[in-house]
């Protein structure tokens, strides 16, 4: 549907054939016996290389083809005389759609910060890195949905609006239509919520998780894959307050099929991104080799394709938090007192002892279960031993916690119990608990945040390089 | 991954080999010679049977397989004795996951209101019209993304959290994590925006095609799915607080293009679910026909598998703005001012307009073009008149508008003066104006909102009732 795409054209075999490319201007040199105009149409990371001879077009004309400007070239596929390409397009005519000013377009070839970028988010997907992040991403999304596609999930639309701050796990934006200017009050002098949009407060969902559940408890195998949000203040590499987050929820499944799921899924869907996006991997991996060729050997980051070849290659290894604890407390940066948290059973592992464990113990992704439910939520079903729950957390390497999960708890006595020790109103959730009271049955579920796996794919360092228009505070602009 | 679902199991060659099963009670009936459990795990729209022998199995067991229970049964897969299925399962052991009282569980075996259904909307996909229709919502949102893919369009993460009214589509919700009893105020007493979590004024996304053009102005071709959201304070069978919206941008695209993709993409994703859903759909058609048994032949809809072939096989009538009011003018019900709302050019076309031209003048799908510009939006491309503007919106039997779109006005200058026209400030949209300035081209777009087209395939009435969990006003349970 529509033109050929640049994509397409390098691909095609050249006989002379006329051709049409639409595209935007990457650059122009000019040499005593050519033209070259190197055009970029977003298809691919690869240019296509369009020809002209000197005196061919006006100098009028071939002053507004400049860096950014956009247009139709008509022409000849030829075999291509230069190296680096097999094809190039003999110009015939040149129809200029816009144009560039190099006064003031700000994507002059050459090095631009990432910093600088995000400032002009509107225009960064025209350079060749975030064109390949996008492209990746677009990969990674759709392998998603195939995954879980083929697998007998249903995508199930969880809605982003909710009235429950049902899973805790966050600060939460208000969403509300009342006038702040003149705010409906109760008779007490409360706001009065009752004549707000939904006639009660809402705010927007942390999580899908909930809603997820009572997918499955009716379709067996759901996923969820949309907008979630966090209204912390947070100005880090690796926090948004608006992110992308796939969850599976799946009737029948305990918590090692839940692993095993995760694992072949995480795996399956970075096996498409090395088939389907080798050039822009293959960019973004020199590119890395690039930022990074004035560290010594030791501090570089490994290759990327092969990062991701092994994780897709190498079974991920499987231990319960009190067996990961043991390994913390007889490591070397514990004995030398090098770690800044204290260890021992029953802490949260902060980063430094995700990736001590993923990093330099194991030296592959590593999935740690059966957390103390102290530090795990409500929902997750108690072990036999009354202290530990079937959580489950994927660990990756660079970027520590990546999926986590568990089974969910089936037996309504025991999840009211921790509904009401954790403080939540029961009646909040009546609808969650009713799942247990009719037909409940053993299932398990877990959560991908899609910007952390688009982080890991493409080896970018911050999160807000991975999703087109990021939202982060005091940022949202576009 | 995971264990066999009773879609697959109905599809096995029954060789008298073991096999387990797991689902929910839809039905249990006794007899003198058996007993019959018909379950259900919502892979399919089809229950698989299950026999056992009377006394196989204690009175107390079977007094807790009752409709709603969930049960893991063992036993062999054999030819069925009875018709309507080739299997069915010998039992050999029956384990009770979960019980569902018959004293409380709403979902007994009888016939239940849609609006009854809506409010147990946790409990509602357990039935065969919800779960038939969560099925084909799937398969359609798997369809959209498998287009557009096959088709090199990349899927855009648009944000759900904006600062501009753009399009002005509509009234917005606000997002926002000032504390309401403590609103931080300005020196002049306004409240101050400053302090909310992005620094200024947030709302949720009415439409993500602004941000979507700037995708395409990079990659040619890509596509938005995600939600949106309107605070409109619409109680009707056709509008949701929030919704889920398909929005392709393609450069260099003109409205004949634009055209020609809206058709084809809507005729691929139909056929799909044609394909694909075909048990759900015949269960859906017959359900329609059942409630409708008791209406006058001439009353009653065309099956609905016979109208969506309709839309499949038969090109769409395309025609211009300017001559649906003419064939309108020459109307019986304009001349016999059967028309609650007068005709006339200009007028933005009513439903009763919209429907005269499809279901009754061309009955089929209609495609109008070239709207007045004064009511249609400030970014759609002004034709040569003057006049009108290179918008086009799908008019569907039954649906009305199902798709809306147009080219894209890409000349800066006219694009700012419509800005202006219609009261935008353009800083708010600085961003939006640049891909105008640098490298502008021809580019056209459209939208289509998901659950109408939802409410189109599943032949369903109530808008509420194609997607799992509704937000309307006064209502966000769940």
């Amino acid at each position: 549907m529509g033109p050929l795409q640049i994509k397409e054209i390098l691909q095609t075999s050249p006989e002379n054939q006329s051709v049409t490319v639409k595209g935007w201007v990457r650059t122009k040199r000019e040499s005593k016996n050519a033209i070259f105009i190197a055009l970029n149409d977003g298809s691919t990371i690869h240019n296509i290389q369009a020809v002209a001879e000197p005196g061919q077009f006006s100098a009028e004309l071939l002053s507004t083809v400049t860096t950014g400007s956009c247009l139709k070239i008509t022409g000849q596929l030829v075999e291509s005389q230069g190296s680096g390409q097999l094809v190039e397009v003999k110009i015939e005519d040149i129809l200029v759609y816009g144009t560039a000013d190099p006064e003031t377009f700000p994507l002059q070839p050459k090095k631009h910060s990432l910093e600088f970028l995000r400032e002009i988010a509107h225009l960064r997907p025209r350079t060749n890195t975030f064109s390949a992040i996008l492209r990746i991403r677009h990969a990674l999304a759709f392998a998603v949905h195939q995954y879980f596609n083929d697998g007998g999930f249903f995508y199930l639309h969880t809605p982003v609006i909710t009235a429950s701050d049902a899973e805790g796990a966050g600060e939460m934006f208000r969403v509300t239509t009342l006038d702040l200017n003149k705010l409906p009050r109760t008779e007490e002098g409360a706001i009065n919520f009752k004549e707000d949009f939904f006639g009660r407060e809402a705010n927007l969902t942390v999580s899908g998780q909930l809603e997820g559940e009572l997918g499955a408890m009716a379709l067996s195998k759901i996923y969820t894959f949309g907008p979630t949000f966090r209204a912390e203040n947070s100005n880090t590499t690796r926090h948004l307050a608006e992110f992308w987050m796939i969850e599976p929820e799946m009737a029948f499944f305990e918590l090692e099929d839940n692993m095993d799921l995760a694992e072949d899924f995480v795996k399956k869907v970075i096996t498409y991104a090395l088939i389907n996006c080798k050039d822009d991997l293959n960019f973004l991996q020199n590119r890395l080799a690039e930022e990074e060729k004035n560290k010594p050997q030791n501090e570089r980051s490994i290759p990327l394709l092969e990062k991701l070849s092994f994780v897709v290659d190498n079974p991920f290894e499987r231990l319960t938090y009190t067996e990961a604890i043991e390994i913390l407390l007889k490591s070397k940066p514990h004995k030398e007192k090098k770690f800044q948290y204290p260890v021992g059973w029953g802490i949260d592992l902060s980063s430094e002892h995700e990736r001590y464990l993923v990093e330099k113990h194991f030296k592959k992704p590593v999935i740690l279960t059966n957390y103390p439910k102290e530090i795990k939520s409500f929902y997750m079903k108690l072990d036999e031993d009354g202290k530990t729950v079937r959580a489950m957390d994927v660990l990756f390497p660079g970027i520590g916690e990546i999926i986590g999960g568990s089974q969910r708890e089936e037996d309504y006595e025991k999840l009211l119990g921790r509904v009401k020790e954790v403080g939540i109103d029961p009646e909040n959730l009546w609808w969650y608990l009713e799942t247990r009271k009719f037909g409940t049955a053993p299932h398990s579920g877990f959560g991908l945040g899609f910007e952390r796996l688009v982080l890991f794919v493409t080896g970018m360092s911050n999160i807000r390089d991975v999703i087109p228009f990021p939202r982060y505070p005091k940022s949202a602009e576009f």
